[in-house]
C-alpha cells in the first residue's frame, strides 16, 4: 500500500497540498485565477469532479467532457496535478426521475428524495449500472492525461444512504445472508429467533429491520449493518475493478471518514484502496478538538498497517454542518494541519478549493474564502504551503508506535444496539475517553482492527470491545501470553460473533486472560458519580468483580454512600498471564484516574512517551530511513520549552537540547543521530 | 374469582414460585438440568410456550407438538406445574407474509413488520382467526395434562401493538362507534362536531384520529383509545371462549401490566379473567422504585376486589428496556418480592427462568443468570424459594384496607389529551404523588375503579380524575353523604363521559359535595413553586376557588410576589356534606404538605396504619381466616425496632410486642390473636 | 386601506368590539342569551361562519342557510353587526373522502387527515373550486343583509398546512418557478445546482424539497416557502375576487397571525386585504409577554402603512394550545386590549364569544366563560366594553412613530435554513432582542418591510437581516446618504435575492454604508457569552471586524480569557455616511448594553419618547385631526407618576401636568393642544 503513495508523493516532490476543485460552480473567467492563485499557494494537487456527474452525462448517456477537459488542460499548464474523482456521489436528478425505485428508503418507509446527494439505494442494479457507465467513460477518456495522479473513488461512502430498506435492499440482504449462512437453520441460529416465535421457514419472509413494534432481533440489525457496509464496500470494488483494468498505472483510493462514520466498515474499505485517505473534521462543541482530530489520524494510520497515509479533507476554518459552526482561531488550523502530518499524513488536503456562494456547503469555510485573498484565512493557506514545502522530506517517515488500541465497527454497532444494560456506554465515548488518557500521557497509538497482527507491540488497549470473535480473543490471549500486555474494559468480550452472550461469567472470551469473574453488571444511574479507593470518581457502569487469579489494583470504596452498588469491591484488576501482563477495568474512571492507571501500565509495559513534554503539548515523532522527525504542537496559550536537539526545520536553525515553542506555534525537529531512542 | 386462585394455590401445596420458561431457546440437554435446578430453587409452576407458536405452527396449518409435549411431561415427570400460554403474542413470520393487511399501522401510515413481536393489527379478522385455530389446537391436546395447572392467554394484551390506524381498524371502529351512538347524530353530539366544521354525514368519513393538520378532535381521540382498548378485550373474550368450552376445568388468565400500560383498561381485561395476574417492573431511575411497586400491587389487589392476585412477572434483577437498567442489590428482590406478597400476591413469579443468550432480551435479568448458579442471583432465588415455603399458610388471606383509591384509564387517557390547560398535569405523577403520600403515612389502599362499591370505605381519595361519569360521581356523592370522606384533587369532575365541560362552573361533577366553585383554572409556569399559607409549597396547578359552604383549611399565601396567581385565596377546604366531609386541594402540594394534609383527613376518616413504624419502613397487614399477618419490610440503610407479637415466621422464633429488622431485612408475624385490631 | 376601516368604524359608530361567534355549537334557545348579553357587553360586531362549512353544505352541492340566516336576522334584530367568514377554513369530511389527493401530504410523504382544520392541500384544484362555490353561494346570499358589515376571508391562512410535498404541490411549484425563471438554466442559476450535480435538465425532476438524504438545496427550500406563501395568497385572491365582484360595498379582510406565522408573508398577505387585521397572542411562558404583544401591534401597523388596524382575535385568558396554558391575572386581559388600541387598533375581538365544552379549544377562553357571567372573566369583559365606548373618539388617529424596524419573511427562512453558521441565530430572537431595548426607552417603531418607503422616518433598525435584495439595500443607503441614521445587525446583508452570498466581504450589501468589512464570522458556543469593553457581556455571535471608514465604538474585551475568538477586535462601530450615520453590531449585546447602544443612536436620530415614564411603563401617542392621545399602561406592581396634561378619557376626569396611574392600570389622556411635540 505504501508505493502507491510514494508514486504520488515523489510525482509532486513533496507532501500533497490543496483541496477539491469544482470549477462548474464558476464562470471560465474564475478558473484562470483559481490556477495563479493555487501556484501562490503552493497547491500540487486538486480533486475534481466530486460532483460532475449531472455535467459529465447531462442526459442519460449523452456525455460533454468540455469543461472537464478545459480544467484538466488548465491545472496541468499550471502545473497541478489532479485527484480525478469518479463523479458517482451524486446521481443527476434525471438518474432518479428515471429510476424510482433507486431511491433509497427508510426503516419508516419513506422514500428520499434527490435534491441533496447520494441519494440512490446502495443495494440497486440501476445505479450500479448506470454509474460503471460514467466511471468507465471517465476512466477510459483521462486513463492517459499528463494532469492524472489519482483517482478518487466516489466520496465518503455511505455517508448519507448507507441504510435503505426498499424491496430491492431487502432482495439483497437475503442474497447476502444465504452467502454467510448457507440455510435457514443456520440464520435461525444466529439471530436467535427460539426467542419471541421470530423463526424463519422460508426466506421470503426475512427483512431488514424495517420499522416493528418492539425491539427488534439484535443479530438481525447487526447482520444488516454488516450488509449494508458490504454493499458499499462492492460498489467501490466495482469501481475499483473499471479503474484497474483501464487504468493500471495510476492509483487510486476514496476518502474515508474515520469515527465520523459509523454505519461503514472503514478497515474494510482502506483494504480496498492502494493508499489510505481521509477526511477529518473537528467537533466544534468539544474544547478538546485536537484530540479528536489525533485519533482520527491514528486510526487512518492503522487502517493502513502504519503506513503513511493522505489527509484527503479537513477544513480551514468552519465548516456547515455542525448546529454552531465554531470557526477556528489563528493558527489552529496550521497546528491541525501539522497534528495530521506528525500523525503520519504525506498530503494535507482541504475542503474546498474556493467557498462556494450557493448551495448547500456555502457557509463551509474553504482555502480561498468569501472575502478573497485579502484575509486571514488566505494568509494562513499561502503561509502553511510554505511549510509544507520546508518539511517535505518528513514524506514517507513512520510514525514510532508500539501501542495499539483494538478498534472494531461491528464492536461499535452491537455495542450500541437497543435494550442493551445502558445507554450511557457509548463507544466512541469510551475509545475517546481512554485515546485521551494516553494522549495526555504524550504516547502515541495506532487504533487497529482486532484482528491485526499484534506482534511487536508492547501494549494492546481494549475499550469496551463488547462484541469479541472467538479468533480475535484468542490473538490477544496468545499476545499476552508471549509476554504483552492488554489493558481491558468493562463489558468486552461479552458476546461473539452473532452477538451471543458468552455463556459461564462475564467477561466472557477475556476471562481466563484477565483472572476475573463478574457476577453481575450494575450500570450506574445517570450523572452518578462514585468514589473509587483512592478518590477518584467513575461513572456509567460498575460490576461485581471476583478476582480468580487476578490482584485488585483499586476498589469502589467501601462506603455504601459513595462506593456504589459494589461498595468495597474490585474496580481495576492486574493478572500475569504466561509471560504477559493482562488488566481489567470494571468501570469509566475520571479522566485523572484512567491517565494515571495507564501510566502504571505504560511504565509496566515499557512505554515511553516521545518527549517530555507539559501538559496541552502534543509530542509525536516519525522516523525514515536516514532521520527521525519530532513534532511539537503547543495547544497551550502558554510559551513552553521542550527537549530537543537537531535541526528545526520550519525556520532552519539548529536546536541543541532544548526548544522553545510559543503559544499555538509548532516546532518540527530533524532530529541528530542516537538524540531519540531507535527503535 | 379467588376460588380460581386457590383452586390453583391448593393444587401447589403453597404460594407459586416460578418464571416463564422458553425452552425451545435451548438444546434438549439443558431440560434436564433445568427441571433439577427448579427443584432445588423451590418452584412449583413455570409459564410455557407465551413465544411458541413458530414451533407449534411452523408452516401454516402444520401444527408439531412434540418439543412441547416432552417439556410438559418432563416438567410434570419433576413435580412442576404448568401455566400453559395460548401462544398467540407473537405471529410467526409466515402470517406477516401471508397477510401484510394484519401487520399494524401507525398514526403516520407507517406499516410496522415483523421482527419483534405484537406485530398484528389489533382489529384483523386474519389474525383473529389465525390465532383462535392454534389456540383451539393447543387447548385440545394439553386440556387434560397432568402438568397443566393454568391457562395464560396471550402475553401483555396490547403492549406494542395496541393503536393500528390502518383501513381494517377504521372500520371497525366505525362498527364500534355505531354500537356506541346508534347513528351519526349521537356521534356528531358526542364528538362536538359542531366545532371546526367536522360533521359527519357518511359513516365512510369517520376515521381513527390518523395524522391531521392540527389538535385532532378529542373525542374523536378518547373514543379510538376506547375502542382499541376493546378490540383487545374481544381478542381476549374470543381465547377465554375457547379456552372455557374445550377445558371448562382449569383457570385461566391473563398478565396486566398494572400502571405501565396506559393503552388498555386494565379493569376490563381483569373482569375476563378467572383471577387477577400481573407483572409488574421497577421503574429503574426512581430511586423509591419500591413505592411504584406497592402502587402497583395495591392496583392488581384493586382490580380484584381485594383478592388475592398472582404476580405473574417480575424480575430478579436488571431489565433490559429502560435507559439505564439498574440492577438490584443484594436483598432488593426478596424485598420486592415479598411486599408483592404482602400486598395480597399469593403467587411470586419471574420473567424469565434461565436468562437467554441471544434476541431482544438478553440482557433482562432472569431467575438463572448468564454466570449460572454460581451467582449472588441464584443464591438469592434458591433463598427466596425457602421464604415462600415457610411463609405458604398467608396464602389465601386478605389484605385489610379501608381506603380507596379512585383510578380510571379512561381518566388517564382524556387528562393526557393534547392542548389541555397544562401538559405538567400528568395522570400518574398525581396519583402516586398522592399515594406516596399515604404509603409514607403506612395507610393501606387499594386502587379502584370509580364505579366500583365503596360502601364499607371509611375514605375515599380522588387524585384529578378530571373525566368522570353522572354516575361516578353520584356514587361518590352518596358515599360522602352517608357518612363516608372525600379527598378531591383539582381538575376533576370537569368533563362528562364524552369530555364534554360541565357547565355552570368547575368542578363540574363534585361541586355541590365539595361545596366550592371555581372561577378559573391558573396552570403555574414550568418549575414555578407557589407557597401557601402555612410555608408549605405547592407546584403545577392553581385556580381561583370561591367557598360555597366550605370552610377554607389552607390557602396560597397572600402575598402576590410568592403566593402566585391567585394568591391569598383557597388552596385547600373542608366541606360537611350529609354525615360526611368533603375535602378539596387545589393544587399539588409539596410532599410534606400533601402528607400533613392527608394525616389530618385520615384521622377525621378514622384511618390509621397497619403498625407504627419509622419512616422508609413499609407495614401491611393480611387477615385470614385464623391469623393476621402483619409484613414488615425494611427498605432503610439502617436496623430498627417495630412493634409486633407472635410468631417470626422467616426465623420460627417468638416476637414479644417489639422486633428488630435490620436494614434490608423482611419480617413476617403470625400475630396473637388481639395484638391486631379487628375489623 | 384606511378608508375601509374608518367605513367600518363608522357603521359601528365607535371601536370594534366583540368575538367569534360560532352559534352551530349551541342549542337555538342560547342564541337569544347569547345576544342579550352581546348588548350587556358592548359587543358590537362578531365574526360569525369561520367553521360553518359542514353546515352550509351538509352534502356536495345542497346548501342549508337557514341556521345561518336565523343567526344573521337576530344580531341584527340585537343591533350587532357581523363579520361574516367565508367557511373555508374547515373542509367537511365529505370533501376529504370525495378527494382523497387534496389532503395535504408532509415532506415524509405523509398524508394528513381530516379530523382536524385546514386539511387541505394549498395547490389543489379540487378545493379551489369546491371553496369557490361555497364563497359565491355565501355572498350572493348575504351580501345586502343588513347585519352585514365585513367580509372575512378564511381563516389564518396556512397556520397548519402551508407546506404540502403532495404530487399536485410539485406541479404548482414547477409552474411557479416556470414563471419566475423562465427557463431551467435560470432556475439551475438561481438554485446553484453547478454543487452537488443537481443541474435540472427536464421540468419534470424538479420537486418540492421533500426528505432527501442530506442538506437540501436552500434556495430550492426558500423559493419553496415562497411558492407555498404564494399558493395561499393566490386562494386568498380568488376568494377576495368573487367577493368584490359579488359584493362590491363591503370591506373585506382575513386575520393575519403577525409574528406567530412564520409560513406566509404577512406583508404580501396584507396588501390583498382591504385593511389590516390580526390575531394577536401571548406566549404564555414569556413572563414578558406584554412586549411581544407590543411587537406584533407594531408590526399590524407596518403591515398597513401606518393606518389604524382591527385585532381580529386575542384571548381574554389562557389559550389551549400551548405547553402550559397560563392564565391571564386579573386587570391583564384590559391592559393587554388598550395596549393594542394605543397602538394602532381601531377594534378589539376575541377568540371567541361563549367558551366551548366540546371539541379541540374547549380549554381555550372566551368572553363568556365555562362558568358563565358570574365570573372575574365577565365581569372584566363588561368593563372594558364601557372602556371603550369612553375611549370612541381616539379610533381613526394613528400612532406617532419615525422609527421603522425593518422585517422580512423572506430573510426570515433564509436565516433559519439547515446549515447556516450558527443555529442560535434565531430571527425572531434578534428582532425581539432589539424590539424590546426600543421599547424599554419608551420608543415606538413600525415593524416594515425593507422595501418599504423609508423617507420621513429618522431612523430605521436593520437585526440580522440576512437575505437582502439590491433594491432594498440601496433604498436603506439612500436613506442614509440623505440624512437618516441607520442601525444594523450581525450577518445582515451577506445574501441576495436567490440566498448566494454575496461577495467581496461581508456584510455584503452593506458593506461600504457602514465603512467595516468582515474578515471571517465567529459564531459563539452554546451559552458562551463573551465580555465587551465597557464591562457587558454579548453572546451567540462575534466576527473579524475591519473598519474601512468606520469608526470603533466598542470592543470585544481585549483579553482572550473573556474576550472570545475576536478579543480586542471591534464589537459596534459608526460610520458617517453621506449626511447621514450608520452603525454595525456585529454580536448580540446583552439586554443592557443593546438598550445603552439603542439609546445614544436615538440621542443622535433624534428621536425621542412618548413620554418619560418609569421602566416596565409603557408610554405610546395616537394623534388625530384635532388631538392627540397619550396611552400610558403600567405594567409594574407598583402605582407610578407620568408626565401628562388634558383629559382622562376613562375617568372623564382633567390631567394637570402628572398622572398616577396605579399598579396594573391603564391611562388615556385627550392632551391639550401643546402638551405633545407637534410632528
Amino acid at each position: 500500500m505504501n508505493d502507491a503513495l510514494k508514486q504520488l508523493s515523489d510525482r509532486l516532490g513533496g507532501i500533497a497540498y490543496g483541496g477539491d476543485y469544482n470549477p462548474e460552480q464558476w464562470p471560465r473567467d474564475v478558473w484562470d485565477e483559481d490556477v495563479r492563485l493555487m501556484r501562490e499557494a503552493g497547491v500540487n494537487l486538486v480533486t475534481v469532479g466530486v460532483f460532475s456527474w449531472a455535467f459529465l452525462e447531462p442526459r442519460p448517456g449523452e456525455y460533454e467532457f468540455g469543461l472537464l477537459d478545459e480544467v484538466m488542460d488548465l491545472l496541468h499548464a499550471g502545473g497541478i496535478a489532479v485527484d480525478l474523482a469518479t463523479a458517482t456521489a451524486s446521481p443527476p436528478p434525471w438518474f432518479s426521475l428515471r429510476h424510482p425505485e433507486a431511491l433509497p428508503v427508510t426503516a419508516d418507509g419513506v422514500r428520499l428524495w434527490h435534491g441533496s446527494r447520494q441519494t440512490f439505494c446502495p443495494s440497486s442494479p440501476a445505479y450500479a449500472q448506470a454509474a460503471g457507465r460514467v466511471v468507465e467513460r471517465l476512466v477510459d477518456r483521462y486513463r492517459d492525461h499528463p494532469a492524472l495522479a489519482l483517482w478518487h473513488l466516489h466520496n465518503e461512502w455511505g455517508n448519507h444512504n448507507a441504510h435503505c430498506f426498499c424491496d430491492t435492499s431487502a432482495q439483497a440482504f437475503r442474497a447476502w445472508l444465504r452467502e454467510r449462512y448457507g440455510d435457514l437453520d443456520g440464520l435461525n441460529r444466529a439471530w436467535g429467533t427460539a426467542f419471541w416465535s421470530q423463526r424463519y421457514g422460508d426466506w421470503a419472509e426475512v427483512m431488514p429491520p424495517r420499522a416493528t413494534t418492539a425491539v427488534a432481533n439484535p443479530t438481525q440489525r447487526l447482520d444488516y449493518w454488516r450488509f449494508s457496509s458490504d454493499a458499499l464496500l462492492a460498489l467501490h470494488r466495482r469501481e475499483a475493478e473499471i479503474v484497474r483494468r483501464l487504468a493500471p498505472g495510476t492509483p487510486l483510493t476514496t476518502n474515508l471518514l474515520v469515527t465520523l462514520e459509523k454505519k461503514v466498515d472503514g478497515f474494510a474499505l482502506a483494504d480496498a484502496c492502494d493508499f489510505v485517505s481521509v477526511d477529518q473534521y473537528l467537533t466544534a462543541a468539544d474544547p478538546e478538538a485536537h484530540i479528536g482530530l489525533s485519533l482520527d489520524a491514528d486510526l487512518a494510520r492503522g487502517m493502513g498497517a502504519g503506513a503513511p497515509w493522505l489527509l484527503m479533507e479537513h477544513s480551514t476554518s468552519a465548516v456547515n454542518w455542525q448546529p454552531r459552526n465554531i470557526a477556528k482561531t489563528p493558527g489552529q488550523m496550521r497546528r491541525n494541519s501539522l497534528a495530521h502530518l506528525a500523525r503520519g499524513a504525506d498530503g494535507i488536503m482541504y475542503f474546498q478549493w474556493r467557498q462556494s456562494t450557493a448551495g448547500a456547503e456555502k457557509w463551509h469555510s474553504a482555502m480561498l474564502p468569501h472575502g478573497g485573498t485579502d484575509t486571514t484565512t488566505w494568509r494562513e493557506v499561502t503561509g502553511l504551503g510554505q511549510d509544507l514545502a520546508a518539511l517535505a522530506e518528513v514524506r514517507g517517515s513512520r510514525v514510532e508506535s508500539d501501542v495499539a488500541l483494538l478498534f472494531d465497527w461491528n464492536a461499535w454497532w452491537a455495542l450500541e444496539m437497543d435494550a442493551t444494560p445502558s445507554r450511557d456506554v457509548r463507544y466512541l465515548d469510551l475509545v475517546r475517553h481512554w485515546y485521551e488518557a494516553l494522549w495526555s500521557l504524550g504516547i502515541t497509538c495506532d487504533l487497529v482492527h482486532p484482528g491485526s497482527e499484534l506482534s511487536g507491540r508492547r501494549l494492546v488497549l481494549v475499550p469496551s470491545l463488547c462484541l469479541t470473535t472467538d479468533s480475535d480473543a484468542e490473538s490477544l490471549g496468545t499476545f499476552v501470553r508471549d509476554g504483552g500486555h492488554a489493558a481491558v474494559g468493562f463489558f468486552s468480550g461479552v458476546t461473539d460473533e452473532n452477538d451471543h452472550v458468552r455463556a459461564g461469567g462475564y467477561p466472557g472470551a477475556y476471562r481466563d486472560m484477565l483472572g476475573v469473574r463478574v457476577d453481575g453488571f450494575f450500570p450506574l444511574r445517570e450523572a452518578e458519580a462514585v468514589r473509587l479507593g483512592d478518590g477518584s470518581t467513575a461513572t456509567v457502569w460498575s460490576e461485581l468483580v471476583e478476582p480468580r487469579g487476578a490482584e485488585t489494583l483499586l476498589s469502589f470504596a467501601d462506603d455504601p454512600t459513595c462506593g456504589g452498588p459494589v461498595a468495597g469491591h474490585p474496580a481495576i484488576t492486574r493478572h500475569s498471564y504466561g509471560d504477559g501482563v493482562s488488566w481489567y477495568v470494571a468501570t469509566r474512571p475520571d479522566a485523572d484516574g484512567l491517565r494515571e492507571f495507564l501510566a502504571r501500565v505504560c511504565e509496566e509495559a515499557g512505554v515511553t512517551a516521545a518527549a517530555e513534554v507539559p501538559a496541552g503539548v502534543e509530542a509525536v515523532r516519525r522516523r525514515g530511513p536516514d532521520a527521525s522527525y519530532l513534532f511539537v504542537i503547543n495547544h497551550t496559550a502558554r510559551d513552553v520549552s521542550v527537549p530537543a536537539a537537531g535541526v528545526d526545520l520550519l525556520s532552519g536553525t539548529a536546536v541543541d537540547g532544548k526548544a522553545e515553542v510559543r503559544a499555538g506555534e509548532v516546532l518540527v525537529v530533524r532530529e541528530h543521530a542516537g538524540t531519540s531512542p531507535e527503535v
